[in-house]
């Protein structure tokens, strides 16, 4: 393949390392794609003859419908996804297959072929997100009214509703949605005709090649063009970024699974038993999804790593930029997947979260907040007093609202009856209505504006 | 500080596991400008007294000039920055000090104050990068012919010119820039208002305070809002990309500074001698510039872990993103610095980049390309004839165009007088001008566009 | 400093991105002894003088004693610990000072140094261990009885001890014990003589200079020596995994102080309550410690990152080794110490913990046992049926020793009124005998075993 | 497989993410073994009967069989490769089957198999570091006398030997087996008979487990024992480790193999052409193994990630330990061996590297030695003379030695003829005499030393 170059074979260690096709065969549909433009363009350019370009396009037609049929065959002799598809290529149309490589590399040919490959998988994780924000819209619907407690350092906090905690993820997959919007713009920029690293001499127009394949322009810069893998990082990041979203949901979802919390049951479909313990129901599902933020993490680990100082222009070290990209996309994408059916098909046990906000002293801080705005007291005197209140009724091993008027006069004489009406969880919850606030008619204008925003019914 | 809550104060282990105040101090602009923000929001709305407003606005113009000439006072007791300034302006206007916190929690408060520290990061961090691409461009416009071996896999491939190599890193910053420039706008949302992690009952208006500090908006959810550190993470994932960028080219500058290559003396001051070795001149700042990619990275990696599978809302492990935050920031800003210097100040020695592309057997695609186009040979025969010749020159140990007509026509008979016309370093540089081509006419072109998007003269 | 090489000196940018002085000060002790050794070799192979190297010694006792008094001066312009302090010799001793420096490098100082810093690093964290270990064994001593859910999947799974649960954590610990004793065995070798890269001319004795620095014996290979920081990787893996171990204690101790589960009460000194929501009592210390693990894994990261691809020899890159390797050690440390108080000092609720074993089916597997012990059922038969008697009280909302004996023949008849005494947890945890099992016999038996390896009092 | 529990199967997405049958596939040996000694230990303790135990240990030894031949099935429904062997079993020996599964569960089960499979791969890669020592060992006693520049800041600093260069990765090389020496010292207790988390009321016998598995000792606590999966990350740890000295040897190989070094050339076996450029000669092979470091180093971050933060005791998350270290294993062996490929073939360029000594003032320091060893110089002032030499040289474009007397007198008047014999590159690396300095002598010991510890003939 690399001509008579070499007086040895490459040894069987060396075919081993070298070899790509094991993975790379993934890249075969945009392999194809950009050599149909490439040879397209070498046509229209008169740089190959009408004759053999047709030969050449109709040759690449025939070679992925047999890879659609049976699959790429992984020839290690022929190294990688290009090689395997050129030399099946001579052997359907003959000598004008060498044809097709001339005014470009191996070099600015992978570099398209996975940056269209990135460009799709950032598609895919879009229609995902977009998928599991639906899923999260249409439950935080129903549940706008549902009382749960709110925490903050998992101690309970303030009552809050389940639909507006459900909506914090859909604001965090908003913004994945635009991190993966940001990499895709990003990276829509063609390599092809770069050639090896410094462009070439032959009369190629990149601009048809760009236009051919979606690309918004070719890459200003061809030894920028073939030594960089910024693309495959900014898809990585994103995919991280999405990844801990989503162990932060599955950390909620296996707490709330919990027998101490009891807040949720997951759906049999998504959890599993034990092979010991028969009343054992698990929430493996959320559980991988959050094991696999650490393998997606590590994915961005290893690229960031292995690019490192490199110098420029390709070094083979970036060879291994496209086994942790694909390794991430499949666990992202199947986590996505997992996550909806466990939002869209959880039962969430809302009285037991009710329950468990109405204990804690979740309302301390409306008692607080009352004594500021009723009694005009500063806000940090407020806190003691408020904090006087809570240890009295601790010690009796009772509720904040099951004081009485007197004991709560003990503690401040401005404090009077009015103060019960504050305490409970759905005043609690209902007081808290500034923009973004917890309270059930944000929460319902919240989803409304989400609805919209995804093209869901009102 | 939190009340009559605790039978005992925090130990001294306490104390300094728990006290941010030795890095959250750097918030302070940020700390006071939003806490003016909300007293006036506060005073607007009526939720306290105008004189309290203007009393407390007043006042904390006073500690800012206090922490302006003096610095802040480290009080590990008070434990962070909110905490030290309330209390310093308790004690400068009394108890109206106290209303300050109405309304608000630690926990937006923070959120507030970091994503603001980090939208001024980002801008400084594009002035750097701005200017560091003045002094490529610069450097770029100058060294338009001037040829330099191309590298792939480290060997020499093919001329190219060293305007064009400094052009990919151009490309690179480009690129960085517009990630900053996407964090910077995915962050411009103002949490202030969230409170706690619920909102608050108190009539504030949102919309105020995120004007008054220059946010697009309020964030639409308060629980994200104090949960989410999406906006340090996205500064952290461009950060690491732009110190990879960094790294590749302080490898290049080290390498081209060593003695075999010889391509660079890098300025005096920015590199250093031996304590043991007299006649060593070292290239530290391009050494140190690498090194602390890997922290930058090690930084990002930091705050990675910590947010993994943290349950909503603020967990105190939120705490720790401020140190890998200032850390990565302030070791990108020096980086960028020295490289500017390195760049401006380097002397590229011409003239031994030009000998180095004349050996190497650089032009070598070149004859493979010339007999596609002039004797109508498919490439990968070209490429088999090109291979044979290499051979024949190398075992002669002589350069390509050293070879006679005769050693070329025993190759093959298609080959005539007109190749040695293609096998110069500069026929091979000036022909590769496609677009993005490393050809003197589209390096200029590029520098040109480059220019005027910096807004520096033609 | 580097002699009179540069026409100019270094600019601003590069003092401030050069000088190590602010971080490596803190290896002055190791500095001042390494010195020592090293010259009183020098004066004992009459390299210099008795007189000069009696001269150095007492001037470097005398640097010292200033040192411990007012703290290391950092002057930048001096770069590092070992400028800083040779240049203050000077200043008390004069030109003998100059002697100091012969045969050796800043290169295999700076290596023996960190070593040595390192080597006490890991036996402060050891020691730290040591307490955490005693304070677990005493706590696990206390409740060899207690009886408390296990969990697997965060689902009530099987009873078990809470003496047993900590016993678990004992076990990691050990393993980090060993760790780090692995890593101070490995990183006892001598770098000192290795000076620059390539050794010396003049006749040391690097035998004496290990001895005298504790060392076991002087590295074989001075480019190695030079080169090397695996030792500071060593340190930073094996405090990774520790972070890791403290990690999930810390998880599992703010689990158990949530509401929901309310099995432990924080000693107060190591909790902090909320600024506006007067009821809170935050397990801050140990979400802290939990945080933390993040960071120490970015500073693993950090140096690997770092260390990637350097050629050999010193690299000026390594000079980021020692921010990473202090920063963790600072948060280790703390993180041992917290978490030895919280261990010490919380109170477990074990009637909620008992409460909470006696929910949720925890005996189930003991159901399987005896059907399998008792009536001869193959254990994936045992399985099937035990899962048809937790439906059943699952459906009846009831504990499984709440059904009746009839209830259970109706699912197998082979099941008799022994079954009963199998269905306590006590019963539970008690035949769970095994080595290594739940068992107070057993606990009790690793309590005292862990006695005697800590050196406690059995 | 998990009894009655269920009203639905699982879906098709639980199916792919709860799979683990595709890659523990490669425990089948362990897992086989693991299941005889257990069932031979449950036969002897007669827990089953001898008939059962025989019955059920030969059908293992068939399934076992049948995978030898024909590869293990991939049936995802049933999950792993636990299940899918004893389903076979079942298949083959009908009910019996059932009781193999008494007294443990796959907690205990997968734990002992991994570590099992961990432990053989630590013997395989010590075999290939061995391996690659003696390679390295070989070609440092050819070139114990080989003089090549020694570089530090990648500057022309010394003379060395390439023998003593080489055999500082031989040193590098003997920590990363000791590191992967003290992960199976570590990882060698057995988890067998911990159950699903808390041991077991049948009277098994764990010693006789761990005995017939080659273990030391039973685990002492079976919560950690199924929690556990330190013997994964300390593989990872020194995966890494040794990945990282590759890399450094990688990059040196790749610097070494460039047209301005030209110190190497690397075997044709482990090197490839170029698609276009038909001149090239790449070092693939070392840029792979470079890269792969990028790789391993992302394996250990996924695992430490993923176990951080997770309560006790086994959850699903953990089922992510194998995927990183089956990668990290098979990259690092083939990294080993294509790198002992490397050593052993290539051909050094020793008139190329010794040229290189000879400029760039790499004898600037035995100039400074010379004065403080023969003038009484302190080393300061000889550093500062040395300079000053260097720069007149250097201002001349001449070596050091090419300085005439007059000159040197000039610079300094202590100088005398004898100088120039310090001054030649043969007489510096022989003077570097100290342990483990680059003298041919020292070196020669050193290979000595290494050939007896790899049981090498002298």
């Amino acid at each position: 393949m690399w001509g008579g170059r070499f007086a040895e074979g490459p040894s069987a260690i060396m075919r081993e390392i070298n070899a790509s096709i094991p993975f790379d065969k993934a890249l075969w549909r945009q392999d194809i794609a950009a050599s149909k433009a490439h040879v397209a363009m070498l046509g229209a350019q008169g740089i190959v003859s009408a004759g053999d370009a047709r030969a050449i396009s109709e040759g690449l037609d025939r070679v992925a419908a047999e890879y659609e049929a049976d699959g790429v065959p992984e020839d290690w002799d022929l190294e990688d996804i290009h090689m395997v598809t050129e030399s099946r290529l001579a052997e359907l149309i003959g000598a004008a297959a060498g044809r097709l490589h001339t005014a470009r590399s191996r070099n600015d040919q992978v570099a398209t072929d996975f940056r269209l490959w990135v460009r799709d998988a950032c598609h895919q994780v879009d229609t995902g997100l977009a998928g599991l924000q639906r899923a999260i819209v249409t439950r935080a619907g129903e549940h706008a009214d549902s009382i749960m407690p709110g925490f903050t350092h998992l101690q309970t906090a303030q009552p809050v509703t389940l639909g507006h905690h459900l909506m914090a993820y859909y604001e965090m997959l908003r913004r994945d949605r635009s991190r993966f919007a940001d990499a895709r713009a990003r990276l829509n920029e063609s390599p092809l005709g770069s050639a090896a690293l410094a462009g070439t001499g032959f009369p190629i127009d990149r601009d048809a090649t760009a236009r051919a394949l979606g690309f918004d322009r070719p890459t200003a810069n061809s030894l920028d063009a073939v030594s960089d893998r910024d693309f495959a990082l900014d898809y990585l990041q994103a995919a991280a970024q999405c990844a801990l979203h989503l162990s932060r949901l599955a950390e909620e979802l296996i707490l709330w699974a919990s027998q101490p919390f009891g807040f949720v049951r997951l759906p049999d479909a998504l959890s599993t038993g034990s092979s010991i313990m028969p009343q054992k129901k698990n929430p493996d599902a959320a559980e991988l999804v959050r094991g696999h933020a650490g393998r997606i993490v590590g994915c961005l680990t290893a690229l960031t790593v292995t690019m490192k100082g490199l110098p420029l222009a390709y070094s083979k070290d970036m060879q291994d930029d496209k086994p942790p990209v694909f390794e991430a996309h499949g666990l992202l994408a199947l986590s996505i997947a997992a996550m909806t059916g466990m939002i869209a098909d959880s039962t969430f046990r809302t009285e037991r979260m009710r329950q468990a906000a109405e204990l804690g002293y979740a309302t301390a801080t409306d008692l607080a907040d009352w004594l500021v705005r009723e009694a005009d007291v500063p806000f940090r005197e407020a806190h003691h007093i408020t904090g006087a209140a809570v240890r009295l009724a601790e010690s009796r091993g009772c509720a904040l609202d099951a004081l009485s008027l007197d004991d709560f006069k003990q503690i401040d004489s401005r404090i009077d009856e009015r103060v019960f009406a504050a305490l409970s969880v759905d005043a609690s919850v209902a007081a808290r209505a500034s923009y973004g606030g917890t309270a059930p008619v944000r929460v319902r204008e919240q989803v409304a504006a989400a609805r919209t925003a995804l093209g869901m019914e009102p």
